[in-house]
């Protein structure tokens, strides 16, 4: 690391999208790359990436499902044999057409997304009712050719998993698609700390090919929404595009029913714009790769070598392991070890200088409230450990306060434009389900529907913006 | 599963190629997909990979390395950088064109390996003798253009972790080299239980870009070598490729020194030809996702819901978790399920009868050896963890013993060539070092100079092929 001052960072209230960029950059999150909208992921923002999958990985095993690869580059005419998905991608699809220093007979496409592939593979594997439940999931690279592009949250290619899933009845197929929308939720709620509604999609934002799309929804502190997941039950659409059957118990063949779900290192730009501040990013304990570190206060007329030592020492005592560091970098003064450190999102900071040596104590700092605490370096394991925890949750429900905050109940269409414009937020409005209707709604206002809540309540309304029956209350927003 | 027999396995002393196929297919590790050249990992093999990732990503981060994600796709004028680097790979790779609908400026690569990338960016990131060493891995997925595949071996796109690191000096790129192929060698040798030789690759053989390459190599049962992983020391070439100064502690701007190392989805293949035998797969207890099978023998006499609820309490006992499974499907025969784990690699199976309920015993069958042990259910954890060690050992002891046995050292070039076609192996003969010689051998016998032993004693000889004088034995092989 060079010694020169880290990045400024942009005021959030003055330039919010400069500032999201900044924390990005001061943290050492990604970097722009020369091909035009890939980025590079660095160490940093990978270690965000690497505890998702770790923590989601673990959650896909206790659910039965088991991990696959399949390849890359997908026959074109793949993408034709499902009429609403090849309009949905083949448009935004990176072609290769060269290989191996020849023209290809046929072109290849760069996955966007690995339904086709998948389906194809199936068609050899699944013949019997024993061969079912199929439930696999795939951690791979996908590129979607992009026009305007932001870090993490739409870059050209991206990281993500992706889950497929083939099952005997629809029934099966619908609770599955719940199942991981459910565990979505989990790993938002409990891990990244961001606050989620679990909803349907409207018929206009399901995903190309799904019967239903199911996604969670986040805020941001712009007060725009965020789509952090998704979860599709597929019906039998691509098992008839492909022609999977399966032999049930009676001796009929029968078309399979499939799922399809899937989040992305677009999570990383969700968890920046939950909870990091103008300081620069802060990540919730569960997710840091970094859960604390150890800053001693070396000054000429102390023993230094005495003082590094006593650090290691207190490092090693918490139990963290690798996820505590001791910053023993010299010719850098505290405060910029501590500036450095808060950009950086770690959320404990434990300062030790000549005065805390005498006094058998250390200076714990949190990076969520900047709250300083002296305790004693007896039991500091303990103390620690629950001041992490209380971090992890002191974040989830500053966040979920935020969001209520700015979530308003609209019942007529003037308060809904007023609203959407300033503060902005989850608007709950009663809307009709005509996709016309959404669409003209979203041409004027750039609000969309991010979904029908699941526990939206029935209530008898009428819709904001035609007049027509409704009988929930939808979340309209403008979103990332 | 389809209750279908699974598939026969050909004996390898018939047709090894066909044994090899046929293992793969029965254990269902992989399959040819449609896209020509690349495969689909199925879960089996998976799992493998995964555990594969597992401990070489712990290893990695104990020696202080940090993950990070570069672009998949790479424009074409930077493999034009290094000449070395673009000779070597620009034929075997995969033009993009097209993207979004629209011809591109210019084609881009899907990366054969990311050294030009990933020093584009080091450009950007390294100023001073304080950012380095940087030391960064990569986990990917990389595509040569194949003419000729084999699955897990040779594929149009395999999976694979590449390092690359950036130094201060030539001596401690060179450290990194040496530390990278010793962590190679513990993988191999300690997980895979695959024994390796560690030596330096001729200046023929050497990495397109490399000072030197380092590599180890194994010994399959065909008496074929095998390139397990290859760890290069780049000297300065890709930071004058791409100008990647720092500036020293004496304010002098320096080149910066560079390693690149990595291992792929090949090593799976090492694997299968290692171990595994007539019946199908063995795999490793380090290594292997399921260690144990429980298989509750249900007669109609006895009663199942008993002997099932035994059989999960014994899986239970062991502590083994998810590496232990209970085979509970009815309509099966024991032996049809003693032969599919068989056929998995399962390296412990744990049969549970009537009888052996009624003594309190239960029947252990190791994969490696086919012994049958009649042990008591109480102690079980202890003898079943330790006999899962024991067949660790046993698997490499037997893999070393059976590489020495086909390991000759020989004097003469008619020998050389005798042995070489009957029985096949590693030779080690004196050889002059001169490429012209080595091109020569091996346009006729199809044999390679595998590596130069880093533990090859120092010892006056006389090339086997040209009577040059010679200092040290090389390993000649016919290799994957």
């Amino acid at each position: 690391m060079s010694k020169k001052q880290d990045n400024k960072i942009s005021p959030m209230e003055q330039d919010y999208n400069q500032w999201y960029l900044d924390v990005i950059q001061a943290a050492q999150l990604a970097d722009y790359s020369p091909v035009k909208g890939c980025m590079v992921i660095r160490p940093n923002g990978y270690a965000l990436w690497e505890n998702i999958q770790r923590t989601l990985d673990e959650m896909f095993k206790d659910t039965g499902h088991v991990n696959a690869y399949f390849p890359l580059l997908i026959p074109e005419n793949f993408f034709q044999k499902e009429a609403e998905h090849v309009e949905g991608f083949a448009p935004e699809c990176a072609v290769v057409t060269h290989g191996g220093g020849s023209k290809l007979e046929e072109p290849l496409y760069i996955r966007p997304t690995s339904e086709t592939i998948i389906w194809s593979m199936y068609r050899k594997w699944i013949s019997s009712h024993r061969d079912l439940p199929l439930l696999i999931n795939q951690w791979a690279n996908v590129l979607r050719w992009e026009m305007r592009t932001r870090l993490f949250l739409r870059t050209t290619e991206f990281l993500w998993q992706e889950g497929h899933t083939a099952h005997a009845t629809e029934k099966e197929a619908e609770q599955e698609a719940l199942r991981m929308l459910e565990v979505y939720r989990k790993l938002a709620e409990e891990t990244l700390a961001i606050p989620v509604i679990c909803g349907t999609k409207t018929e206009k934002e399901k995903f190309a090919g799904a019967e239903h799309t199911y996604s969670i929804e986040a805020m941001m502190q712009d007060h725009r929404a965020l789509q952090a997941g998704t979860s599709h039950h597929l019906g039998q659409n691509f098992a008839k595009a492909f022609d999977v059957t399966f032999q049930d118990e009676q001796g009929q063949r029968q078309f399979v029913w499939a799922t399809s779900w899937g989040v992305s290192t677009r999570l990383i730009g969700a968890l920046i714009m939950t909870h990091s501040d103008n300081k620069g990013l802060v990540v919730p304990p569960r997710l840091a790769a970094t859960k604390a570190v150890v800053v001693p206060i070396l000054s000429k007329n102390a023993d230094s070598g005495l003082m590094l030592s006593e650090a290691r020492k207190i490092a090693d005592s918490t139990g963290l392991g690798r996820a505590i560091k001791v910053d023993e970098r010299e010719n850098l003064s505290p405060g910029w070890k501590f500036h450095h450190w808060e950009q950086r999102g770690v959320p404990l900071r434990i300062e030790l200088g000549p005065r805390d040596l005498e006094n058998h104590q250390v200076v714990l700092v949190r990076r969520d409230t900047g709250e300083k605490l002296f305790v004693p370096q007896d039991g500091l394991k303990d103390k620690v450990n629950g001041l992490l925890e209380e971090i992890q949750q002191n974040l989830f429900n500053r966040a979920k306060a935020y969001r209520d905050e700015y979530t308003y109940v609209v019942d007529d269409e003037e308060t809904f434009r007023a609203k959407l414009e300033d503060p902005g937020g989850f608007l709950l409005a009663h809307h009709c389900g005509e996709r016309e209707c959404e669409e003209r709604i979203q041409a004027e206002t750039k609000a969309t529907i991010r979904c029908i809540p699941f526990d939206a309540e029935q209530e008898e309304g009428k819709c904001l913006f035609c007049g027509k029956p409704s009988h929930k209350r939808v979340i309209f927003a403008k979103a990332y």
